[in-house]
This record gives structure tokens, sequence and C-alpha cells, in this order.
């Protein structure tokens, strides 16, 4: 049996696509930190619990990269997405802290054709990432280009 | 002599800070793209050059990433930063190849103290990245938490 694969005609209004989960760890907190965001609290538990974020906590820039990745396991991957321009807002709500499970889900908040590249539809997404007690850590809408099944089935 | 330290009150509007300069790699595109974003024109040259990105390109998160580092080295570590709520918009306008050289500014395009937390205020920056063209690759807004002056010299 073949995976699904969905195309811009399956992202209706609405539907919800699931994340993958995610286990934090603070070697990975730590490793992102060193390399692009050498803030103490995201490279020092003590550090991290002298802040505001109450322990060794991922970057922001992390949370939204391990959630890129909790996309492209969830569902992104099956998709025919041909990229995106962008992010309209992307909201750091809560700490993820080291020994955090986040998962979410990706709902379609509405979508079209583009005029400019026939073939290929845009569909904006709301993106909410969760920790291990149901609180939204991270919430943000963007934007995904997608090809058109139709387009696909009239090139093969 | 001490380093310029940069509180609130030194983000007067438009003034403008640059980033520091980051060339980009393709061992480097590669290993965060493995990690998180695998789609091929962020993994394979090949990949790339068939892509509409026109080569081995790093992925979007990967370049906001890269931006974080080049923002904390160009002046963020020498400044009163308290962290981020989030990004109010962040847009990939040129891909990032192998072998580009970024640069690039952050802007101060408003700034207000908090009534919800004395001593710290609120500045909005535009971060622009560019590439060695002086192509425009990313652009974006967001606010950064920075202490006051005065609450430190109380403080003190």
């Amino acid at each position: 049996m073949m995976e699904e694969r969905y195309f811009f005609e399956d992202f209706a209004e609405g539907r919800v696509f699931p994340l993958a989960t995610k286990l934090v760890t603070a070697e990975e907190i730590i490793e992102f930190a060193a390399e692009f965001d050498p803030q103490p609290m995201h490279l020092d538990e003590a550090a991290g619990k002298a802040s505001i974020l109450g322990g060794l906590s991922a970057s922001g820039w992390h949370t939204a990269s391990m959630f890129m990745r909790m996309m492209f396991d969830g569902w992104l991957s099956r998709s025919s997405s041909e990229g995106s321009p962008g992010i309209e807002f992307m909201q750091w709500k809560k700490p993820v802290l080291a020994g955090d499970t986040l998962s979410g889900r990706s709902t379609v908040l509405e979508s079209r054709p583009l005029r400019s590249r026939p073939g290929i539809g845009l569909v904006k997404f709301l993106h909410e990432v969760e920790n291990q007690h149901g609180e939204v850590a991270m919430r943000g809408e963007n934007p995904i280009m997608m090809r058109l099944r139709e387009a696909q089935e009239n090139a093969a």
C-alpha cells in the first residue's frame, strides 16, 4: 500500500495534521546554543535556573528548528511542498526545558491557487507546539507552497 | 577600556547595529538539514540545482539560526537583552547557497518601557541579512526586551 501523499487539494480549511513528537535533551539544547545562540540560559543549567526561564532552556530558534523537523516527520515529507516564503508570526509562549516532550499540530487556515505560478497553491497554516503538560510553548503562522494534484496528473 | 554596553535607553529609533559576517559552508548546510530540515535541496548539490533554489541551499530555519548568531556576535552579546517574545514576521527572499557570505544589520523601529515589567523595555527591530551581492536574503521584525540603564544604576 502506498503512503498517502498530500497535494494542494487535500489542504481543506480546518484540516489538522499532527506533528511528530520530540524529546528535548540537555545535550541538544547546549549543542544548538553553542553554535547559534550562546546566551547563558541556553548553555548552562544554573544560569537557566537563575533566569526567568526557570531552567536550561532551548533557544527560541532551536524550538523553531525542532518544530520544522516535527512537521517534516509528521506530514510535510509526504506532501507536495515547494517551500515557504517565510513566517507570518511566531510566538515563544513558554520555555522549552531539558526533558520536555514536544508535540503539536498544523491546522489549515486558508488556501488559494497562485496566479503567478500555475500548478502551485499557497496554503496558510497555524502551527502549535505543546509540551507534555499541554501548554502551548510556541505558535505561529506560515504559508507553504504546494503543487496541485491536478497539475501532477496532467504532467504524468 | 570597557566594551560599550547597550541598555534600553541606547536603542534610539533609527539607530543601526551591524550584524557579524558569516561564510556559509556546504558542510554546515548539510549538517543542519540532516538534523532539522531533511528536504533534498538542503542535503544534496544536484537536488538543489534541480530545484527553484538553484543550488545546495540552506534551510530557511538555518538562515534564521545563523542570523541569531550574527546578531549575538554583532551586538546582542553586549546588550542588556532579556530575550524575545517572538517574531513579528520573517521573509526568505533569496536562496542562501553554499559559499555565500552573509552580513546585515538590525535597525531600531520603535521602543517603549513595559508597564507590566518595571525596569524592562521592549525594542522592536527590523533585521536584514544580505548576501555578498548586496541582495537581501532574509528580512524580518522582532521585539527584544532590554533592561533600562536607569534600573541597573538604581540596583547598583
